[in-house]
């Protein structure tokens, strides 16, 4: 065992993993594991609901949780365990709505279109998104979490991004202006295309949390240097009946 | 609220979303919303344990299990919620070792020095790694979870890819060959580079396990057209300086 913790130091220290495994603190340490805010840096606040998406919080989370002091806090409307839309993970909510009373960032991941539709009918959510936006300095979305900011209002007019299979749907029901890019500023709301699209907005987002620098390093510390292996994942480009089947395998992958 | 779901459902049937919304059953209908396997396509099995990689596990679940017929299973020693490196998420094991007596494809996600430390110190984790390899299709890492299978003795001689830090010591301890490239098979290993890789590799792998038109699809499924605003994430071209940074932000991420 020794060993095995000398030969990853001594190849950390001489540039490879690095002296954090000294300094890990075992998550047992704090109760249930959870970490508290430190107060010293962004707190970014990202909503669960039933049925939401993984890659929608885990993309921004993991960028964004390695940003400079940064805190992140995921928070639902009960705390404890959040079933994603396939049912095959759950996340945690450390946090309940209400927990904390300032979020510098909020973010709201696509869903389901269960997950979506229960969660814009929740008027406990919607209210609480109503609240902490109006003290944000970024609210966004990833995905069909447009959704959800949409019906709490805050998408009229507004330029923004959304699943690709979603832009009419915001456009009809929020009188907003889709644009199929990657990421969409409108003032302080940021929203981005579907699922894996959340990496890209966070790296963007990190550099207004921090510097160019550190953006560009947080890059490279989750090695986001992507090489998709078909190039079929721009539906402005992607023959229908691509689109069709990339709809048929969401539905099928639904419990 | 009637509106609000039609509205959606017509956009889907229109060519949105689709009529997903229809046919998804709320997760609270079995316990703990757990999806058990259907057994009618390829199980994969996720491997959990404390200072995990968020992104290694969800980039991965997100693609395979949107392929066909695919469950996907998160397991840890024991089950119950298990904290990511960063301490700021958990992720819910659903079940423990042994649960499944076979599994098609193994994935083993990185994680902080202390974490990988600690899981390939852990006997229980090693020997079922070694009992699960003997009947997999593809038994498979992201990031530094290539160390947790070098401890379980799956990498001695094998053409192997990790995080970009971690390649001496793979090279060193295990004497396998790192190959600097986004995801490597060698026979039936399959291991991913850092991070984000594992959608990458992900999606390589929902080829074999279907066929070209699906995987196509899943990629657009997620959307996963990447424009990562720096282009800063590939380790090969990166200056020293950046990485030095990238490796402090991961240490200074840490609880």
């Amino acid at each position: 065992m020794r060993g095995t913790r000398r030969a990853l130091l001594r190849t950390g220290l001489a540039g490879g993993l690095g002296a954090a495994a000294a300094l890990t603190l075992p998550t047992q340490g704090s109760a249930n594991g959870v970490r508290p805010p430190s107060g010293k840096g962004p707190h970014i606040g990202i909503l669960l609901y039933e049925n939401f998406t993984l890659l929608d919080v885990a993309g921004p989370l993991e960028v964004l949780s390695r940003a400079p002091d940064a805190d992140v806090s995921l928070i639902a409307d009960r705390t404890g365990p959040v079933r994603c839309d396939t049912g095959h993970a759950a996340m945690v909510a450390d946090y309940a709505l209400g927990d904390h009373a300032k979020l510098d960032v909020l973010l709201v991941p696509g869903g389901s279109n269960d997950g979506v539709t229960s969660a814009g009918e929740n008027s406990r959510i919607l209210d609480w998104i109503r609240a902490v936006d109006r003290r944000t300095t970024w609210t966004s979305s990833v995905c069909t979490g447009a959704w959800v900011l949409g019906q709490a209002g805050l998408l009229r007019g507004k330029r923004v991004t959304t699943y690709w299979a979603a832009g009419p749907v915001v456009e009809e029901r929020f009188g907003a202006v889709y644009v199929p890019e990657r990421h969409v500023r409108d003032g302080k709301l940021l929203t981005g295309a579907g699922v894996s699209a959340g990496q890209d907005m966070a790296l963007w987002l990190s550099e207004k949390l921090s510097d160019r620098a550190t953006a560009e390093a947080l890059e490279l510390a989750v090695e986001y240097d992507p090489r998709p292996p078909f190039g079929t994942g721009n539906a402005v480009e992607a023959p229908q009946e691509r689109k069709d089947l990339a709809l048929k395998l969401i539905e099928d992958s639904l419990p």
